[in-house]
């Protein structure tokens, strides 16, 4: 395949043209992998900025319903909005995007918006490393706005927020004054803390909620990166779109900061780096079950070491001297 | 050096031998790598099979005082015993090992046991890495028990699992009939619990938490290497010597029946399997680090992608072609 035809229609903004790039990015076929590296190479001087938003929430927290006001309400402020997925635990197929198409129905169907699923994949990194590659596609493809969404388990929110210029944690309204089991960790990554549900019966526990979590913010170490009041916990609805405006100023004054202060350009640069090193190691380590004789010499001395004939420690020097 | 002197030492059970061995073993040094990995080869076909017992247990469940004692039964029946330990947390120097004496004082005098604290690497992999290859020392030297401790926290449990033919879980006695934040993945590589400080005012909370932890156990699914009524939870005072025998009687018995069904043997080609791919994978990419062209390479690649000239997948395209 001619990568050069479909660099173009996706710097152009064809949403088929940057599904079908998604697709071969993540594809496991080698050949397929030259391509999307090709690919992503012939975009990377686009020369355009879209805001990377890693988005997390626990189900249960209305993710689906405010990505799809919050979307609904960029697009209508002129902007358009990409939403891609990480989740590992995802067991679609890879093509099937229903799931994500009817629980953001209006949303899927503006033409300023990209929705696409976490590629099918069981293990984190190898779904990380195709999302961070369709940010990356969806950023030369013109999106204003791209929305990484996760739930809330595992190692995810780290992986996004590794591919992300700001991180947003969603969450319910707790029924007491207790916070929820938010894990310090998470606290640590998030810029800001939106509790949705923010109205009707709920506005109340939600209100208490957010001021919860702003006194807990406030404990945290201030992080050099961070302007004067951030990070900053906000209440939304998704419901009523109380709040989402408000969310939405906040995330740029943080970006805007971060761009001035040059946070922005250095966290990206530390991104690609951490991406390249992890690239690398992947690819190494791809050779030991990729290429036939490697792999059936590997096979052939872990029966040695299950036999006892080599150590582990023999059989592993002698592999690597072979290498 | 010449390692035949060494290993030949180190087979007549020679404690200093085996000091010095586990040290070569231990050092970052190339030279000395190699050297260690030709010892562990030359010491591979004693024909000894010690009991690998891993122990975990948090700090306050009296874990030291356990060890002393259980170490200085097992003695008076004649065995030998080695105990040594994983804990990345662990910040001692390589050579001091006046915390691990000082606090199994008599056993440590004894000259059928050998004591060796955790090596002093930040790493849990490098940590355990030296640790099963001291196990297999100790095996080469003749000792008939090897205990593994480990400290109840992040993934060392898993790792000393991985170097055990079984694994105990030292608890102590709990306040009220509630289980203790144990996780259900600790439950579940536990082949024992024992509750320690089964003696005095504590005797009853013990007896109490013991028939909480036997109960806990009965819902965890049947394992396929487990006789009957495993795993087990019984209670144990190192203070007294309470339940003590008991604990060896029920891991003589666990081993026997391992070792009859040939569970015993099949796990420990599994875990010699295991071993052999983390070191080929460890030392693929050392290379990355080790040698100076290829981190120059690595270096200067990084500055690229950093400054946005060339994408973290061309990037490591380029270098994987060169490795």
């Amino acid at each position: 395949m001619d990568i050069d035809p479909l660099a173009r229609a996706v710097a152009q903004g064809d949403r088929r043209a940057l599904a079908r790039a998604i697709t071969l990015i993540e594809s496991g076929r080698d050949d397929h992998r030259a391509q999307a590296v090709a690919l992503l190479e012939a975009l990377k001087d686009t020369g355009r900025e879209a805001l990377r938003i890693g988005l997390s929430g626990t189900p249960g927290v209305g993710k689906s319903s405010f990505i799809e006001a919050f979307g609904l309400m960029l697009i209508a402020r002129g902007l358009r909005v990409a939403v891609l997925a990480v989740d590992p635990s995802s067991a679609r197929s890879g093509g099937s995007i229903l799931g994500d198409k009817t629980r953001m129905e209006q949303l899927s169907r503006a033409p300023e918006a990209f929705i696409r699923p976490s590629p099918a994949q069981s293990q984190l990194g190898g779904v990380a490393r195709r999302t961070r590659e369709s940010v990356a596609l969806c950023e030369a493809a013109g999106f204003d706005v791209v929305l990484i969404e996760t739930v809330g388990v595992g190692q995810s929110e780290t992986a996004v927020a590794e591919m992300s210029d700001l991180f947003a944690l969603l969450l319910a309204p707790a029924g007491g004054d207790e916070l929820q089991g938010v894990k310090r960790g998470i606290m640590e990554i998030a810029d800001l803390i939106l509790v949705n549900k923010a109205d009707g019966a709920l506005r109340e526990a939600a209100v208490r909620t957010c001021a919860d979590y702003a006194g807990a913010l406030r404990l945290l170490r201030k992080r050099p990166e961070d302007p004067e009041d951030f990070p900053k916990a906000l209440t939304v609805s998704a419901h009523t779109g109380d709040g989402l405006e408000s969310a939405w100023t906040e995330m740029q004054a943080l970006a805007d900061w971060r761009r001035e202060t040059g946070h922005f350009a250095a966290r990206r640069a530390e991104q690609a780096a951490a991406w390249f090193a992890a690239e690398v190691r992947e690819g190494l380590l791809a050779r030991l079950t990729r290429d036939a004789e490697t792999r059936a010499r590997m096979e052939a001395m872990t029966a040695r070491v299950r036999a006892g004939e080599v150590t582990p420690e023999g059989a592993a020097a002698e592999i690597l001297a072979a290498l």
